[in-house]
């Protein structure tokens, strides 16, 4: 196991020799899906062929296998390691529960390779809560990724129905869109007609963790009337979820009667749905919400199949001027709370973070996470570092997004440029995916996270080289890159030039540097000393006016 | 004058008696440019109607003088000012001389007026170096600005044509689209046919400053040959583009001999065009170049004229890899020994900075820069804080450069999505100057500065208000933000909807917000507390699993 970690190479050209699914070409003209093997496992990547003699670059890949009919689903990869847990008789499957017995388990096994780490750390991480696995025992399709600090910074993208727009197929086509430009996990936030339905489809042919907030499905069994909701009904649709196989729940259990006041005088009040609805049954039935007070009983159900919660930050703040107030910081202290009430149940947590903050108060929210839910891995959306740009949310958000995934947030929930406005569309998706594969990768250099400097070394040495194929290949949009370029220069001959629209021959920089390395190469080492001697480090008299 | 930045209300209703020019209805709908007055001086800003009984909102306004024939060019503003100061007999017009000499310059009134400051605080950060207003005394359609960090951080955008591509009318068009959309310099960088004539055409039409990169032109002199450039065509080329009224000349003179083996290891070697050239040069003569040795003759051109410096950043990294390496900080020495002698001149300027540089380095090239350039102002290129995204690199940028901006940069030079694959056509010019307003406004939001936040919060409650048409219109690009809505709810009914098509009305956590508002006003406070006695702050026992 360990040789195969240390010898990635090697896998690949064992791999080789196996049947390979192909990466969809529209995206990635020139990769293809490789599995790396370790004893029964089989493990995804994507190969990217470069020219120029340079090796193939592997890239983490979370497109899942191709070509399934939706109606079909995808194969079932975990079935037989679920099954031997079922015969064994095993009644907690929550991943935490096994890494604290010491287990390690195929999930962990996986993921230590995707990651390309010991299967111990990520044993160890998931232990302490550091690191969670959403893999609920039903979601038998999954691919089994990892959310924590010490690993790959992950990205989620919202999807879902509402009562105005959109359809089942039209979601599950935005899911499969999703996680081919490398969506992490996807969230089915649908609130419209069909919930159940559109649910199942998506978990069915979901290569990626599925997040749902159930409060949503719940307010529609109770006809829209939050103050009717009660216990029994959320339980109700716990396991009715679950039995589908939803890696993750958001809850807002976090929302205290005592805290809905600090809201009052907020620019934005209250922006989170889920909390929303919540603050509106404390305040009908003036106690605390069934969430929070019946939150053990939730644990039962959530260890039963494993899945993990996502405490959702009801209280977030909705604008720059509400940001980090005592709303948002009272939360958090509760959800510190009930972090340790489902570790007690070895109930794996993570937790959602804002939402709307400037850029001098975001490692504040990070500090506080930390501190105060005992270092749980952090969930944050955005946050955006502005209000003023309606239409421009994916990037007033990606800027937020960059720096806290930095400063350790393990998983960053997308905005799209509809943020605000409306419903997302396939292009919306694609932006929003693009645009957080951008932010997260940039906290892994950032973070120093090893190999993450790879791509990025690999694409700038193409760049250089003039090897405009490769560069576009390496690119996160392939396509786009090679459509950019077409625009200027179409020829295909362009594509070997050494030099490109931008400058044109005589001004293009690389070219000229590549004499200027020639020279330098030609002992200017010495000829630069003698220059030093000469005293060079001063502003030379010789050099003043003349007139 | 004080009465007037005290009460800005005033001087609009003032304003309003006045004919008053149009700011461009398909950019924005709901605005109209007013003209603050002072005494003489009329100054620019742009104010957006609002609903709701609010009071309309005032925002900065580069979009200059509208409706007149490029032919033609805009009117000459300053000619006045000039005309006093050629009659008196001036030598050195540098903005800096005459606020060392404790003169309040037009320029600089004009400018506390549109920054909203004490004409007193512009003329000091002037006479100490920590700003400048880019303002050749033939550039007489200028609306003056200023560059620093005490005042609002400010965007470039680069056009120009190559040797490959487009013409004079379009670099003119996208000139003129850049400043309407929000751009504070423009930069032409044409290095093809026609530069001259293309320059006149922009200069004449612009109400920014405008920068150039000389050596660019005087590589078109000597037929491309780098090594036939000499101080004499430098300086005639520099005269050439004064007298035409340029107000920012890109002078790499920083790139010294020692420096370039520097660069022979690096991933991307050297990436600047103008420090190409001049290492070109360098090696080609084994010496320094002309544009260190002969820098006071650069600098008497200078001051005639006031152009203003901005030190070119020749060896600047052209990727993650080489970021804040030994050649580019190198560099930065001679930079700030330069700014010293440019200073002893009376001579304005700023200092370019990166370029690509990960997250985690970014703050140390604003450290280094205050300190080795005695706080001249920054003027970065990005930073690019990945590699792996051509057609996002104004994403990647965007990033670095809001980050940049908070920590000191007064001026972010633009990236489009075309960046290093292409050209710019209008709409990436529009992108790059949209991503770089977003940039820019959070690092002032970030710093604190002054009614940076107005706008946030202007817009944050129209959309807390379900005033959809004001949150358009209060959007860095309303009829992007209005189109976006128009696809999922093109009713113009749902523009007065109190919710939107991404919840839906059952949904919507900002109407359910407002029943919250009600009972919260009830009393809330008293019960809150009532609970907090019972102790609600402990996981109560009461909320144990009864089975």
């Amino acid at each position: 196991m360990f040789i195969h970690v240390a010898n990635p190479r090697f896998l690949v050209t064992f791999a080789n020799f196996m049947k390979l699914p192909i990466v969809s070409e529209e995206s990635f003209p020139a990769s293809r899906k490789i599995m790396v093997q370790d004893g029964e496992l089989e493990v995804p990547a994507r190969e990217v062929s470069l020219g120029g003699g340079e090796p193939p670059l592997r890239v983490y890949d979370t497109s899942g296998p191709q070509g399934f009919e939706p109606t079909a689903g995808l194969p079932k990869l975990r079935a037989p390691w679920i099954a031997r847990r079922v015969a064994r008789g095993d009644a907690n499957f929550s991943q935490m529960h096994y890494a604290r017995r010491g287990e390690l388990t195929e999930e962990m096994r996986f993921v230590a390779i995707r990651e390309n780490v010991a299967p111990e750390l990520v044993r160890d991480e998931i232990a302490r809560g550091r690191a969670i696995i959403p893999a609920n025992r039903n979601h038998q399709e999954l691919e089994p990724m990892i959310i924590g600090r010490n690993f790959l910074v992950k990205i989620n993208a919202n999807i879902g129905n509402s009562a105005v727009t959109s359809t089942i197929a039209e979601e599950v086509e935005k899911m499969r869109w999703a996680t081919q430009w490398g969506a992490d996990t996807v969230m089915d936030l649908s609130t419209g007609k069909n919930i159940h339905e559109t649910r199942e489809w998506i978990i069915r042919n979901s290569p990626v963790p599925i997040g749902t907030v159930p409060i949503y499905q719940c307010l529609e069994k109770v006809k829209g009337k939050a103050e009717d909701l009660n216990i029994d009904v959320f339980l109700e649709t716990l396991i009715e979820q679950a039995e589908q196989g939803v890696d993750y729940f958001t809850i807002h259990a976090g929302v205290l009667l005592r805290y809905i006041p600090l809201t009052a005088r907020r620019m934005t009040g209250i922006v989170s749905r889920g909390g929303s609805i919540m603050a509106k049954w404390c305040l009908a039935h003036h106690k605390e919400s069934f969430l929070y007070t019946e939150f053990e009983r939730i644990c039962e159900v959530m260890k039963k199949y494993d899945v993990s919660f996502s405490l959702g930050d009801g209280l977030r703040p909705g604008s720059i001027a509400d940001a980090n107030d005592a709303a948002q910081f009272a939360e958090l202290e509760t959800l510190g709370e009930l972090t340790k009430v489902a570790w007690k149940h070895d109930v794996q947590v993570m937790i959602e973070g804002p939402g709307h903050v400037p850029m001098h108060k975001i490692k504040e929210n990070m500090d506080k996470q930390l501190e105060i839910c005992h270092e749980a891995p952090f969930y944050t959306l955005g946050p955006l570092v502005t209000d003023i740009a309606p239409g421009y949310d994916h990037i007033t958000s990606g800027i937020g997004a960059a720096m806290i995934g930095w400063f350790g947030t393990a998983m960053l929930c997308y905005v799209t440029p509809k943020e605000h406005l409306g419903l997302p569309n396939k292009d919306d998706v694609k932006t929003g995916v693009i645009t957080y594969k951008i932010a997260a990768h940039a906290a892994d250099l950032a973070k120093g996270h090893p190999g993450a400097i790879e791509r990025d070394n690999a694409l700038s040495k193409a760049r250089f080289e003039f090897r405009w194929q490769d560069q576009f290949n390496l690119s996160l949009d392939p396509t786009t890159a090679k459509d950019f370029h077409d625009e200027t220069l179409p020829a295909d001959a362009a594509k070997n030039a050494h030099f490109c629209s931008m400058c044109g021959p005589n001004f293009c920089s690389m070219k000229l540097t590549e004499d200027v390395r020639k020279i330098a190469a030609e002992g200017m080492q010495e000829k630069a000393k003698e220059f030093r001697d000469k005293g060079g480090e001063i502003y030379q008299p010789a050099s003043e006016p003349t007139a």
